[in-house]
């Protein structure tokens, strides 16, 4: 196998029904590996109010109680992975909808209680990484599509953050072939100015990071991607790119589109 | 492959936590390869009252509108799928949880309506299985855990029977590999007295059926269920055997518990 392409997608690719339509018929006719990885969206949350449910969110980070497991579980393997699983194969692209408990393939752990009680969140290490399993599908022609539920050793299901699902895949994948991660996200990649969507910074390595870092154009949001696309690449992914969902096809070529992170 | 042993599972060994737990771990230490399908039980109907929506069942089946189906099909495919397939991991059974929609194992079409519109209900085929899926993954050394919702080419989700599911799944497997289907419920196999736990009928053929039948021993609820898995047989099936989930290591010996059709 020549490659794997790891994309993420969250936000209002799965929030917007007509958002996630365009960008599945744009991932579909992407004649490359892809694995795609989802995130949640706003419909866990519309799903818990409509049971009673208030949910609850901590620095960005959702604390997930018992009942709210339940209903992650529900919206984020079930709903939202059957959806777009079926609009892909809709589109000729047949696909495969896991999560990180089929196959194992992520091995989690709950999250220890430090300053927050996050309740059943997961951590999880590119070693639990079940890459095989990723390779056999998309040998046999099939995309996996993947929903951020995984298990720890005793059955109990935990809910994993999208962007450590994605990047720790990517990590696991990349120990037995190159492995690239796509990111998608509003703007169309890490801006120099956040007051010009057109100040794209093609480009993130080691030499400039830390200079452009020292100046202070990051903001608190991006600074955590950023870090952990480097620590990414540190542990073997190809390249990371952060782009626009609208621009996807553009990630795949050599005049990429998005800022790319490598060493 | 030597042979696909189809498992088919539903109502209490689904609803009750510690039957489902007890029947996973006499699946998990089964050394065979087997499909495990799972209905839904009556944990949809509970998610739907908390939500505010009343369950709808005409005959026995399922009326699937749209919120109903928004709900089965996170209870189905998201909630118990996982929990099952986490469970199987655990007991070191590796297992992947999928659905008709997933690479397309049930290619479907909505329920033409008749006398009741069975709303988003689907109809399925053994042409329409994609038996290699199925072949791939078990060959891989995985349990395949079905929810029993899939799609038609446009990518609209429909409920499918779990009964037919099995069926089905058997009837298509069997064209490419010996195919045993077993199906799981509450009473020790079909009756000869209806009030006698104890008289069960070890075979049923094309040869006694009928003259059975003609006795009017067999109940409203069990003629269906005969004449589905004799279908079955004529499609191609080695054998179908029907009996008590308790029973379910007894189903692959030679002394077989439970009733066994067969030509």
């Amino acid at each position: 196998m020549e490659e794997i392409n790891i994309v993420k997608i969250g936000g209002k690719v799965i929030d917007d029904e007509n958002a996630r339509n365009e960008f599945l018929a744009r991932l579909a006719k992407i004649k490359k590996n892809i694995v795609l990885v989802h995130g949640g969206g706003k419909v866990a949350n519309q799903v818990l109010t409509s049971m009673g449910i208030e949910p609850k969110m901590v620095n960005g980070r959702r604390i997930t109680d018992a009942d709210t497991l339940r209903v992650v579980t529900m919206v984020y393997t079930g709903l939202i992975n059957k959806t777009i699983t079926a609009k892909l194969n809709s589109l000729n692209r047949c696909s495969v909808g896991i999560s990180g408990v089929d196959g194992v393939l992520l091995d989690a752990v709950k999250r220890p209680v430090k300053d927050i009680d996050y309740g059943f969140a997961g951590d999880i290490t590119p070693e639990g990484v079940n890459a095989q399993l990723l390779i056999d599908l998309v040998s046999n022609g099939y995309t996996p599509v993947i929903a951020t539920i995984a298990a720890d050793k005793n059955a109990q299901l935990l809910n994993i953050n999208a962007d450590t699902v994605a990047s720790t895949l990517a990590a696991g994948l990349a120990q037995k072939v190159k492995t690239n991660l796509f990111f998608c996200f509003e703007k169309k990649g890490v801006l120099m100015d956040a007051n010009d969507d057109n100040s794209v910074i093609p480009l993130l390595n080691s030499e400039n990071y830390p200079k452009l870092s020292a100046q202070g154009i990051f903001s608190d949001g991006m600074i955590p991607k950023l870090e952990n696309a480097f620590n990414t690449i540190n542990k073997g992914v190809n390249k990371v790119i952060i782009g626009n969902s609208n621009d996807v096809e553009g990630f795949f070529e050599a005049e990429h589109k998005g800022t790319m992170i490598c060493k």
